[in-house]
């Protein structure tokens, strides 16, 4: 299975590299808002069909037996072994010529993530975890940060179109009375990215889906963050909070947040 | 009085570029915040204080007549052509390794300001204006969304150390009542520039400082912006709310968050 895992590892870099080539010719000028909304303020692009389907064909071709899942169509395929992809996480930066959005591919063995790639392009960013064998930003190894004071913590409340306004202001407030600084920016697999890294000591988002999530809670794993249990309250089959924190002050957060970590 | 301003916008622009290399070869690792706090999460950087020499002293060489101020050192010089600098502008991203991030200088010819050179070098992004002659980004012309509606719209509310916990959670309630996405993203000046260029459609700060907004007030009025009287409401000299917004959603606005624009 290692080798397996290896080659997977190997090859989904490279698709998302290309992938990511596909997203900047694409990419909209800055102004108002490219594409169609699914929702209120939820967008669509055509980027991301083009991307999601790109990834999909790619994976078919080398490794058909393997499932597949993305943002856009769902559960194409199934298999033990499931891809899962977030085609542009940050759809509505992306639409306005914003520089923050990245692709996100993650590998599931049963329910465990096992692999992520998410590639930033706009930021020359590439982030790469493996199950066991480290977190990596362009190939250097990253970690949570090691605040312990949320006085001088930086905390992302992530907005999305599904937030009630009044419960997005109660956490607004509660992380705000801890002494935190506040960032609300748009991409919640960035924001994960970004506890991982130790650029946010940590981020909670009401809700979020799968294919936001599953390259990223392998970083965040090996990268040593604390994190509440997605999978296990939903998170296969719908959208479900999450909250990620750096272990110093994880506690603090998890209460006030009325969240557990682990 | 053309050509004297023609060999100052020339001048600045390699100016600011080389302050960013200065910014990029000093800017700290992804992680836990690096330097020391001048107030509750109000973060310096030895790298603010190395920009505000760099760029005083090379503006000095070259006009020596010319007044200056800084964030870090306050009115070092007197003239009726003065350069406004901000080293660092988002101090507390930069502090991180975070991306958004700029220098900002601007020109005032006595108090209005005249020519504007902003760079956010992590994103590669240079932009300048001069008024009467447009606003650009990386030389191509900018301006302000068209977007009409709230419900499309992304507006930023600006967070920073003197914000008040209740003021702040009052006005994200106005805008998220409006129906538009919020954003709260770390730069004053960034995010004057993102209205200008069209990527936000409006920004709120509560108290903001002469040297955040200076260049980029001019990059706002050539780019089509209406702006919140921000200098006659006292933002020569202290910190003052400032409000900035596309034409389309500039009334509602206005309206929501009790400013009036021009």
């Amino acid at each position: 299975m290692s080798d397996a895992l290896s080659r997977r590892f190997i090859a989904a870099q490279e698709i998302v590299k290309n992938a990511s080539e596909i997203a900047l010719q694409m990419r909209p000028s800055p102004g108002g808002p490219q594409g169609s909304l699914k929702h209120a303020q939820d967008w669509l692009t055509e980027t991301d069909g083009k991307i999601e389907t790109y990834i999909s064909k790619a994976i078919q071709s080398l490794f058909p037996e393997d499932g597949f899942q993305g943002e856009e169509k769902g559960k194409t395929r199934s298999g033990s072994l499931r891809w899962i992809v977030d085609p542009i996480d940050g759809t509505s930066n992306y639409a306005r010529g914003r520089n923050r959005w990245c692709i996100s591919l993650g590998l599931m063995e049963e329910n465990v993530p096992t692999l992520g790639i998410i590639a930033a392009p706009c930021v020359n960013e590439f982030y790469t975890a493996r199950l066991g064998k480290g977190a990596f930003m362009n190939e250097k190894p990253i970690h949570v940060s090691d605040v312990k004071d949320p006085k001088i913590s930086m905390i992302e409340l992530g907005w999305s179109h599904v937030s009630k306004i009044d419960e997005f202001l109660k956490n607004a407030e509660a992380i705000l009375k801890t002494g935190a600084m506040i960032r609300t920016l748009g991409s919640g697999t960035m924001s994960l990215v970004d506890v991982a890294s130790g650029r946010l000591d940590g981020h909670f988002e009401m809700a979020i889906n799968l294919w936001d999530v599953a390259a990223a809670l392998v970083l965040l794993r090996e990268a040593g963050a604390c994190i509440s249990p997605f999978l296990e309250n939903g998170g296969l089959h719908q959208m479900t909070p999450i909250l990620t924190a750096a272990p110093g002050i994880s506690d603090i957060l998890s209460k006030t947040l009325h969240m557990s970590l682990s």
